[in-house]
């Protein structure tokens, strides 16, 4: 499962030589997962954090393959990677006008207050465990 | 009483109009705001925030007399304005190279986890006094 | 004539006292502003900046009536307040399912590349005097 | 060569979970890189772009070892990993008190103004040499 999030690019998110700051896009991949996560894994990320539970970033990578500009709209897609009982990923690629601009994945544990590493919530592994029967 | 804060302006905090992007202003007057309570009010933000005590800003104020560029060395100066029971004020000038290029201010409560106003911390408010009265 | 643009606010755009910060309000009301510049106005900043001319904010002014928390849909409501020949200023207001959360006002002037104020380009003034006499 | 860049988080990069939020590493990670290279590479990015000549981020790796938090005082070490007539690759680890809290890897080209890859400049490449016979 593939899931798409439409995002326009903002004039704030320049930086002095033209081109979206490479910052902002760590901003655009976590926005498409939560709106992924809320939408299609049945997740609320605001839900688990009034639970003091949390959903920290282990690693993160990517890949500038094309420069962005502002108020362009772009299509961040994610679809789950992998996952175990305490951690997942998640792969990202970028598009604008159809034409890939970046590549990106993401890990994530879950913790708790004090940050220390807990399983991953049973009801998010059934789901992840359905997408990933289904491709 | 006037208090100091030197800052160095980042190339992430630039616009495409080759200028420190006005919300990075913001985050100035913040970062010399808290310093500013920690050193010389003895208040520390974090400590009060653990015992679910907020102190959000109620209003903000900015009048941006000179474009900062990256890789600058600035200092925002920051005042005691006013205070009353629920709510105080701040003053702000930025300089570059001792040239004003910056006037603002703020102005703050105090609140529970609710986001609903309380009385400003009886020991904040001898501070304020004591710094009142000996100007 | 008041323009209206939707924006999700952002995890990324939270603070620890659990609310978004308020310099993202900056940044939500720019978005709103160059939206409604383009298409209200006919006025695309990127190809004024193409030809090195530039519209800073001159001055800033937000009140923060109530919080606003993370992935949250709201509306930026924005109005031309006033012009003259160098300089113009918006208003606006941020509502949360019809719940106005925020008050804020800009001024804005056009400079060429050194940052020396210019007069407001002729086809704007036309269209600010178009939306003031419809009023 | 290790270059070492002392940065204080602010109360701005934090998350609503408490902690600094992950895509402000790499706004620090690129305030120690251009330190870096002005103070020990004798390279100034604000002259090379007054030239129209950039310096893109190609791609970015970041490990999040541990937690940081609001009004921590964290060092950055940052040092060239390799380069080649095109691309150069930097090392970074972020300590906290002495200990590590992040790992990462940036990579970078050169670019004219419409971002196409151009070679390093020589004086860099020169100084890239040295640094790596020094090793």
């Amino acid at each position: 499962m593939t899931f798409r999030y439409q995002i326009r690019t903002r004039y704030a998110e320049t930086g002095q030589d033209g081109i979206i700051h490479h910052s902002s896009y760590v901003v655009y991949l976590e926005a498409a997962r939560i709106e992924f996560m809320q939408k299609e894994l049945e997740f609320d990320l605001n839900v688990l954090e009034k639970s003091k539970i949390y959903c920290p970033v282990v690693d993160l990578s990517i890949k500038y393959l094309k420069p962005l500009y502002s108020l362009e709209d772009i299509d961040v897609e994610v679809a789950l990677d992998a996952f175990s009982k305490v951690r997942f990923s998640m792969q990202y690629k970028i598009f604008r006008k159809g034409v890939q601009v970046t590549e990106a994945t993401t890990s994530h544990c879950f913790s708790n207050e004090a940050f220390k590493p807990i399983a991953i919530p049973k009801d998010l592994t059934k789901r992840f465990q359905e997408i990933k029967s289904t491709e």
